[in-house]
């Protein structure tokens, strides 16, 4: 059933090979100065930058920038970002990257003219914003976190050992993103495939909740299916921009709150991968993969009949002898689909050891919406099974 | 593949049970005036009118009306709503009712700051607004049009013969929808049944046209299993609040831009059937669902994998001996289910003789996006299979 809702989305995006020509339909809209924020400079090596600053100047506009947003975006990092946004008065903030810069752009926007303290406010009380908030705009260069057309903004603060995700509302969401799939050919396998699992991540912990009939969850299996299709093309041959192009928008639709509406929704796998990331620094959408199955088949005796539907709609399986048996084969096919893209199976190999276990699980949040609320020797057992 | 696109859509949707407090939250965004336009009255029969009014009362809001908008609005209609709405100087037109009374109220809301006549600027020369607009806000009441979210509005005129839908930019799109299942528990059998089909049909006729892997393709599969499955349990127990939240929600996304991005459509179904609607004057949905099966057969040949596709994917149909008897079985699980839900399955039943076959493929546009561009002699074929 279709819980009650409001659904908004105002970001306007931009979506093909000729995207970042409608830059210059957006720039009159906002003031003159503007801050370019991106990452360890690839796009300086590609030939992105170069275009973006051209398209500016021909604008018009004061370019300041604020470079180096590293994978987990750190606290110290934002509280820097805060100085210097305030330092050039910036009217829009161009976010030229993947989910880390487009989340850090959005923490940066609601943060620097907050009189508390952000970390505190928005990442351990929740609060929202009560001040200015410079508009954001995003250039998309990398695929995952849906980042483009949400209120998302994770920010990592390593020495209290906490990554936190804050669920924005639509005033945060960028103003405008630009989508070219051509963009994310250059991304490096790993982390073109950590970012598909990421997405499959998003909608496989919106989808396992519930145990009512809901729309939302029959248009999660079709980005699935689309998703898993696409994934197996695009890891053989990452130049395919059809298989590139349905994975972007497959991302972007995966987490811009339209799948989640009306149902519940879980996301534990993310509260653990989120701590397991504060703890080693592992690229995000790794953390997930690697945890995913282990947590999935603890939890599936308590969802069983979900996990059946998943199973027949998502990839197609007929009914075995047993509502188990059916389930099960539905996470064997998401188990061969994982190894076939080449995700990350196991904890080991993002640097995990045991004696980090008691960290991890402190540090991971537990929600109450999955199908099992999770102890904490759940999670341990998860990680164990995970190594 | 995904072809190049802009995708935003502004209309903001309270959906639920309790979406009409939020009318409350709406309201002081506009001026003193408001147009309040419906239908045929029902809405007095519900309590709904004495409810709409008494919150435009408790808002302080100048009330004026513009009822009586037909199922099939005629352009005469249009004239006197623009004499009306620039009398009463309305600061918003507020549309309670089906597909039809809203679409009026966006042509209304496009038309009466028209310097030119509005039925040839925007129903001839399919011309964009260049004049003032009146915002429109909508309390839906039936399903299936997916007015309330997209700029769609559809006017005929009877002297010219001609039933014709302009799809406005999104600065004619509702500024907000509410959406109450509830509302729409009332509407007769028939009514509800045609509604379901119209929302299959934009499906339908977005999904069969094109040849390559689009995402689209995927949410529309999405899209018309939760259909198919609530569709069912609505004909059998209409106060089923989850079936007719699901078939709400998906009537929706079905006509909202969102399936239709980055592929090719047909919409030749609509095509012929508001032909039909211009010289019949039946009911929208049923003209289509009359009219479905002799076309999507007559096409089959031509767009053979894309049935098979159907067929496997949205009724989970094994693959038989060839591909078109794997198409044909996806066919015949649709007619199947049309005759479950009660669709009008021949013309003869909606009135139509074959002496006005002539007059219906006169007023027939020919797409060219389809699986086959139609000639006259297949649009008589389709008619003379579907009487």
């Amino acid at each position: 059933m279709l819980g009650n809702f409001v659904y908004s989305n105002p970001t306007k995006l931009y979506f093909g090979d000729n995207s970042l020509n409608y830059l210059n339909e957006e720039l009159p809209k906002y003031g003159n100065n503007v801050l370019l924020v991106y990452g360890g400079g690839s796009i300086k090596k590609n030939g992105l930058y170069d275009e973006v600053i051209a398209i500016l100047k021909a604008n018009g506009k004061t370019i300041f920038e604020d470079y180096g947003v590293m994978p987990n975006p750190t606290v110290a990092k934002l509280y820097e970002g805060c100085e210097r946004l305030r330092a050039c008065n910036a009217d829009l903030i161009l976010a030229v990257g993947g989910g880390s810069v487009v989340d850090y752009a959005k923490a940066l926007s609601v943060s620097a003219y907050s009189e508390e303290d952000p970390w505190q406010k928005y990442y351990i009380e929740f609060k929202e914003p009560d001040n200015k908030i410079v508009p954001v705009g995003c250039i998309l260069t990398m695929v995952g976190t849906g980042s483009e057309m949400n209120g998302g903004a994770v920010i990592t603060n390593p020495e209290s050992g906490l990554k936190i995700g804050h669920v924005f509302g639509d005033n945060v969401f960028p103003k405008f993103s630009i989508l070219n799939p051509k963009y994310t050919y250059t991304v490096p396998m790993y982390q073109m495939v950590a970012g598909i699992f990421d997405t499959m991540s998003h909608i496989l912990e919106q989808y396992f909740s519930g145990d009512d009939d809901n729309t939302s969850d029959y248009i999660m299996e079709g980005l699935m299916r689309s998703l898993i299709h696409s994934a197996k093309i695009a890891v053989k041959d990452p130049y395919n921009y059809e298989a590139r192009s349905n994975i972007m928008w497959t991302a972007t639709w995966a987490l811009n709150t339209l799948v989640a509406k009306g149902k519940s929704t879980d996301w534990e796998v993310h509260m653990i991968g989120q701590a397991i990331g504060a703890v080693t620094n592992a690229t995000h959408g790794m953390t997930l993969s690697a945890i995913s199955l282990a947590y999935y088949k603890l939890i599936m005796p308590y969802g069983l009949d979900k996990f059946v539907k998943f199973a027949k709609n998502v990839f197609l399986i007929q009914d075995l002898a047993t509502k188990e048996e059916t389930a099960l084969a539905g996470l064997a096919a998401l188990e061969a689909w994982m190894k076939e893209i080449g995700v990350v199976m196991n904890i080991s190999e993002l640097g995990v050891t045991k004696d980090m276990f008691a960290d991890i699980i402190k540090a991971t949040f537990i929600n109450t919406t999955g199908y099992k609320t999770l102890t904490k020797e759940d999670i341990y057992a998860i990680l164990e099974a995970s190594l």
